[in-house]
């Protein structure tokens, strides 16, 4: 299968490089009949574009999505759903200089190495902004998912910060996206200051959904956790991915891990029990400092804007999993 | 694809429960022309056994695998290599007072939600003992990777007990698989006050390859950090992922970051560098304690059992990207 | 996904060659629930041996299938259903002299050009006995289909002889599965004179599948058609496949072509209309005269032998069909 | 995998219905470094337009595509390559009275079955128009073969019209794209015959592939044989296809199938020997008659512009193939 292909009902194909003609992608397996229209993918557009607040790049990306296909007097049609954004703020001139300035920590140089050339223009496909697909995708895969099913993704640590309290009406009131509002202060703060030193800071982000189907996944080689790990961990910025008490669970004993329903992450034996789905993944601190952050592009903290990614991508996995798993809860009438 | 396959040029498809006749695995697309025998399987199916030392299991499990197809004449045919083992310790009346408890912690309840039907002898599909067919194959895997390259797991924590020294040479030498021989008998010595008191602990392993190709992985959606996350969150008991300084990166800034080349994992846009592959898992403690552990059968620590496993599950990854790369890399001559 | 592998859903895998130990089938993603056993795999295996009659290869094959997983108190579990056939009646000194001679027409020379090497012994993964594992395959994706759905392989032409009336009543009474009984006794005469020279026959054969669903196949490159086709195409023996009026439509005008259903085939769009779907493959002669002949394992007319394993393709990419259309039928609850 | 995507490495994701704003595909896969631009489109898409000669359909099309990704500086980067096509020629307006209409031998009932609602504007994603898409992935692919390699389709029957001569240099001089020009000539003037009558004619492609690498093909589902058969058939006026002495093998005698080699068609157990692909398609006559006639967008004879489109298909199949083979060949290394 392609490797810009993920999903094996729903599928998404992305394509496009940060500084060509235009990013897209193409969503197909989605139901006949559902209400769709390109407003649906200003949100979370909105929440993952730059420049969204002091605490992240500068640079500006107008997203203006298209609907070119699968959509048919306002309803999905059955048929493949491509949409793609015109790059409108291409200035290859100023990356001629970059032509041949490998940056450290970058993908620069493995592309080089694998592909036998090199676009210099700032990152092509391993740019951050390939992402904006995903969003798009993700925003009708929430479409074929129930109502009631919530996907919340917040901050839970930034460097030293680590948030104590959980009140998620507040996550979306401050640029951090952390659910403890006192915290999220100290995180600003912090972060602020790295921007004016040209540094950057990793961090932590939670994943819950709430009310999700139960039965979702399969053994043994597409359990639900092991999807959504592989989902999560094509994020560039993603370095870890668990589940439940994940890490902690190696300094457990199994009387203590089982007492509590939320060590499970809402999956046993990679099927979803239908309790809350929890996922935690870390983000690595972007790796462009220094020169890169004299001209006005630096992001000294991606990990606020890496949410809505992250929500599209476990979005997807869910939507998937429904599909395929309705291909046999509806087995019985055979 | 089918759930039980794994892989996209070489793929397993793995088959068996713990109590039905075999279970086995057919391994296609390996290329013709490798030695192979039933030898071959047979070290690591002994690091993977049951039984091994005090401080695993009692269960006894014979593995004795036989090839039944795609190898001639002591080579592979680059047909598909068909290997099943005989369960020879089917004690299904054992089982019997369990069809109707559903333990803790376990896939039990999932399982029966998701099919409508429970097979209650301890487990069938979600039973570790399924992961004899992937040890299997990882030995397959294995030789199709260049020799130099070398899958090395081992423990790096117990509870609470960390190891500080890495000394490879000691790994196999105690019954933990740690490379820090004296952090490994306090691990040892914890995990046998764990099991006398039928309760059970968690880990983490550390999985690094040495002399990797370069080049391997595929943006955006088969990176080899993804695919990696992939193929270890599909074993039963990990909890978590993460690569290179993994989740360390949370509370890293940029500037520090960069500076150390293993932050990075080996893995540079989800393409391999060629320095070494950086892996860590976490490891939860088995849920079967308390009734279970009476009976005999009772995992007080599974992590040393799992490196095998993980070993293998790499080695997949790792030669199904070589031989996606070599599609690609002789592409010159065309 | 492995070469060696069928499907989307519902995935067969096989393996095993004429000559090694046994050959076999894992077959995933059979809903849970269903009736299974090793006696349901008998009929159309029956069907599909060599020996049956004086108009075919006298070799015998002893099918002894065996399932090793995936069914647990005689119902399936939704887990993987392997099951093996062992071969009995190997002779590798028998084909020891085929070590250096190549077949006209077989395809021994493809095989060691592309593998670098060569089983002698009888053919290997491209000799016809490796259908077994489809027709029992096959035999379980009919247990998955509607009951009233019933798939009618049967012979139209042999040589020069053209069936000329549909008795389908009379299709399993005549060695050449010909529903013209009439017709029938000379393509028998035709294909034991045949024989009596050391020559071989074609034929024709239609399949006809009575009452299937509607809505099976999808646009643009999943259509039913296509699926159906390529299904039949990997059978060895076939040379050609056509739907409807297939090769006729050479020769039609537009407003004879949409005066008669049937030529359509039961199918608009490459999907299902519910009418009767209304297959044509046409069957190469067997390659092995002459030399073989002599040793009593020639084959005159494979055409008959050919009818259950076309019906069993038929049978899988329908079940999968199904299966992939009740993912999307039972999302109106959404 | 998407129902709209096509391939295993090499892979193509179409969309876009005919009368949307654009359709389009995604080709993934490719290698990196070869020259690619929008002009290397323009030659099939030439052949493939309505309203080349007198004999088709006078409907414009007006196929103006845009690279959008995957190529830097003029050459391939290894990204995918997505390529758009505005529609420009909509009269969505000039449809309106089809809302109702149901055409006979058309997809417009499947489609309205099987997705619940219908785009009535003259056929949506089961329009001829979605084969613009497969020319373009077509170019691209046949950059990937050999040059020597050539894919050659040409008209062998209208009607009662059947070439007799093989004189390929005059295929691409007559509109019927037959190279018997004697016979072309009768084609023509029977296709003007029934384009006046408001009536159509099916027609038989013979499509040849000069030096084509041996050793394409993998047994047993993915052989070359099957997978072109798949291919073709994707087409939507397709009815049959055949390999080699294709449907005449039905009444060949074995002593007379191997004595030709050209019987085998290139291809021998699924794998390609090196020696010329031949492959025969059936075209049925369009469905459009009748009342479509009289607007003036009916198509008497759609045979020589489905031949590009077959072309495009063949070639996918045979570039996937080649870098499929491109991993083993290469692993003689290891």
């Amino acid at each position: 299968m392609s490797s810009n292909s993920f999903g094996t009902l729903l599928t998404i194909t992305t394509f496009g490089e940060s500084h060509g003609l235009a990013l897209g992608v193409v969503i197909d397996g989605c139901p006949a009949g559902i209400r769709l229209s390109e407003k649906d993918f200003l949100p979370d557009l909105a929440r993952r574009r730059p420049g969204q607040s002091a605490i992240t790049t500068a640079r500006k990306e107008e997203d203006a999505p298209t609907i070119l296909s699968g959509v048919f007097e306002g309803k999905t049609t059955g048929m493949p759903i491509a949409v793609i954004v015109a790059n409108t703020n291409q200035k290859p001139e100023a990356y001629e200089k970059l032509r041949n300035d490998y940056r450290i920590g970058h993908a620069d140089a493995t592309f080089a190495s694998k592909y036998g050339h090199r676009d210099h223009r700032g990152g092509g496909r391993q740019s951050g902004r390939e992402t904006v697909a995903r969003v798009i995708a993700g925003a009708v895969a929430k479409k074929i998912l129930p109502k009631k099913l919530k996907i919340i993704g917040h901050t839970i640590q930034i460097g030293p910060y680590i948030a104590q309290v959980y009140s998620p009406a507040t996550i979306e009131k401050n640029p951090v996206r952390c659910a403890d509002p006192a915290m999220a202060k100290k995180m600003e703060a912090y972060i602020l200051k790295l921007k004016s030193e040209a540094n950057s800071t990793g961090g932590l982000i939670e994943i819950r959904v709430k009310n999700p189907p139960k039965n979702l996944g399969d053994p043994v080689f597409a359990k639900l956790k092991s999807r959504l790990a592989d989902a999560l961990m094509t994020i560039g910025a993603v370095t870890g991915v668990s589940y439940g008490a994940g890490f902690k669970t190696a300094a457990m004993q199994g009387k203590d891990y089982v007492k509590n329903k939320e060590n499970f992450g809402g999956m046993l034996g990679g099927i979803s029990t239908g309790e809350d789905l929890i996922l935690t993944i870390s983000i690595k601190p972007a790796s462009s400092i220094g020169q890169v952050a004299k001209e006005g592009r630096h992001d000294p903290c991606i990990v606020p804007r890496v949410i809505p990614v992250a929500e599209a991508m476990v979005a997807l996995v869910l939507a998937d999993c429904l599909l395929l798993q309705q291909a046999y809860s509806s087995s019985s009438s055979l």
